[in-house]
């Protein structure tokens, strides 16, 4: 780039360009997926760079953002950034909340991940579980329910590991208006009223803390989430409080989580997953039941859902993975997948 | 990146992250373009990234995928994945079909292509040429007509080439809905019913063949594809045979392709291109014919086009550029261009 | 990729692979931003391409562009491409103006820019300063004042350096229609009629040179807009002269631009920038007033703004950096930033 003559401004960029640097991943897949009724083609091909660099003082800085998501990642979605040091690691954008960062989702079934039938994630109430979706390329009102950047905390310490999270509660530069259905799709609520341009959205809070004893670890989450209803105008208040537990018995590792959802809600969930790896191949699945206590008198209140995989390292960064998944609502058949991946 | 805690879930990541890797290149031009009013300017920049492995059994896998194309990547559309052995190459994505993965196009004119008269695509049935396009970034319709990702297999056996390609004829993730116009635009008809949502697009397969001897190479491709008149509602089956050659004559190559599309169509179509490498220049062109034997009376039911152009390397990968092409059209005008393209 | 069995197609592509290369760098940020009401979380990484090459002839080429920007560069938008050589450099896509190549903005006050208060951009007339910005992805009519790509020569000789610039007021592919509000926002009136699909955009154009003696550099630059205005039809002509000189004395440099644009417009406009350097720490600031001559009675027609900020460098390419902004209008409030910046 032809360098400004009169360059006051370039000494903002000036700085440190030699230390830091820019790697290049990604990953790829292609198979067939069964949907329920056709067998598809599904392919796809994602390329990822990650940042890192150290400062003078020794802290370490960076961040990752897929190439498919690079606009969003301007604003804060979609992609991270952290610094982290002694005292841990301080990162901010498209962040997991505090449980999640500690105790993560169970084994991912298929290699589309299958989540059409409830899928391996566990359902965290905070951050990218359904909120920290980029308003601006999104249709339904629902999704900008939490617009992030959100701020993640995580430090290990000993046996003990910790994590804190939060959004700031304000819209991340888009504006949500002119819709009047009221909403409260997946865990949050949405805070825009009808037809104005209020530039609050969902407000969460989240903690955790995990220790870990020889093959065992025990943690617990506890999350919060005030929103608004958008017909009502009142204010709709959701916590969670979740119980996870992981082991390694031999070539098995067993996680489970117990969660209750409560305040303006009353949801149990219970789940359970493992997997094993036996050389180069490795079996997992999961089993995730929901309870809804407030579900209206002559609906299904509750749901079980489960998926079970398998995978085989081809080496080089090949796998050959497929799976099935369903759940027990009556309207439903199973889905299922084989494929190959690929991880560059 | 934080490791989560409880991982199992990372298993799935773990695998051989060592081994593969993405080279990044890219390719970039600007110049001037007429474009039968005015000369304006035309420049731009693509970034493009090649992925590849190889497994432990000496299969090799890979991708690519430009930036600017990032997004429909992730659904299948815009790039590609592969994997390949003794046995031949397997991909798919946005490939082409079978007889333009073994007989191609003819000579691009133009820095920028000069595709607004007809330009030196062949125009075969299947695949890329007005059908793999990610439906949820388009506006029109026809674009829907096959919304990959495709499937393409080739292979070489001592003279022998061949080629088989197939869609899923499922829409790829998207909603066709609520346009009521017939659409039997390009190659392909259009399989969404006026306002319904229905989730079959066009189906299409296609094989070919090709035979090298000395300087010569000769093949023939088979291309068909099933959809449905939107309106009328009724299937709309066409197919297209072509019969390609080319030949190298000392500096000189020249391609020639007839086709004919039947079933419900009836088009005749005459190609026949060359180019001719002296020392640092390139000089190249096109001309084709096509007459719609289904026409309506009183309409012009051919047309010819044609394009011809230079270039000349300047080394280091780049090369000045230029070129005119026009159509026997009567109300237009000829288009040309001359610019400087670089490749990186 | 399949190498194409036919490959006259493929002669385009083979010329100089092996010489130019694309290098990845970036920038990432996060840190609070007061906005006048509240205190919010700000974050982001940005991925950026610097290509490059050499042709035998020993002339440079290249371009970059950012992966956020990389489908806009495929339009000559956001993004450029450039060849040089001994008779200075000539840049082609989202390239700035003539003035602003040689000039440059005033010091970047906060870590995100604080711009919502005036922001110590310069108010240059052409290219990119509320022009130069792609149709398709702008809801205003306002943004398509001049759609690009633009081309600007930068040359330096000696003492003397030089630069020119233009649009070719043609629309990039797109097609402004269906709007019917008179528009003269920024810099540019807009060429649009109503309701039609008219292909014209603004026509600029733009020189500028500068002398640098010892530590001081003094220029002055000149820029033309001509568009039309929207409702009445008439075309509108503004032109703009600035001066700018440059001092460095000891750790601290200042930059002054004085300015008027004149013809169909008449504003005045002064501001001054300095910053300074203390080891690791720079601060730097802006004030800028602007006085619209032709405003309407009653209403207010000046407007006085500024900016104060400071960094620290971390090292590693790391900084610590915050700023105020506010201006001088009555319903406003000061806004002002703190972060931590990175460069990959």
């Amino acid at each position: 780039m032809k360098k400004v003559l009169f360059a006051t401004t370039a000494l903002v960029f000036s700085a440190g360009i030699a230390a830091a640097e820019v790697s290049v991943g990604g990953d790829g897949r292609m198979g067939v997926v069964y949907n329920g009724d056709d067998w598809n083609f599904n392919s796809r091909i994602r390329v990822s760079f990650t940042a890192s660099g150290t400062t003078d003082g020794g802290l370490e800085f960076g961040g990752s953002v897929r190439a498919d998501q690079a606009i969003g990642a301007t604003r804060g979605t979609e992609a991270s950034v952290y610094i982290s040091g002694a005292f841990g690691k301080l990162s901010m954008g498209d962040v997991v909340g505090a449980p999640e960062a500690l105790f993560g989702d169970f084994y991912e079934v298929g290699y589309t991940d299958l989540d059409g039938r409830g899928g391996n994630d566990i359902g965290y109430l905070t951050a990218d579980n359904g909120g920290n979706v980029d308003c601006a390329s999104t249709a339904g009102l629902s999704a900008c329910a939490n617009t992030g950047p959100n701020l993640l905390y995580t430090g290990t310490f000993g046996a003990f590991s910790v994590a804190a999270s939060m959004s700031d509660g304000k819209l991340n530069g888009a504006t949500i208006g002119g819709l009047g259905v009221p909403v409260a799709v997946g865990n949050s609520t949405v805070a825009a009223a009808l037809g104005t341009t209020e530039t609050s959205v969902t407000q969460e809070y989240a903690i955790a803390g995990a220790y870990t004893f020889g093959n065992y670890t025990v943690g617990m989450g506890y999350e919060y989430s005030n929103g608004r209803n958008q017909l009502s105008g009142t204010d709709v208040d959701v916590d969670m409080v979740s119980l996870a537990g992981v082991g390694q018995f031999g070539n098995t590792s067993v996680k489970g989580v117990i969660a209750h959802r409560g305040q303006d809600a009353d949801v149990d969930w219970y789940g359970i997953g493992a997997s094993s790896v036996f050389g180069a191949t490795t079996v997992g699945g999961y089993v995730q039941y929901m309870k809804d206590n407030n579900a209206l008198a002559g609906t299904d209140d509750d749901v079980t859902w489960y998926g079970i995989g398998a995978e085989y390292d081809l080496g080089g960064g090949a796998s050959i993975k497929g799976g099935i998944a369903d759940n027990d609502n009556s309207d439903t058949d199973p889905i299922a997948d084989l494929g190959v991946t690929f991880s560059f």
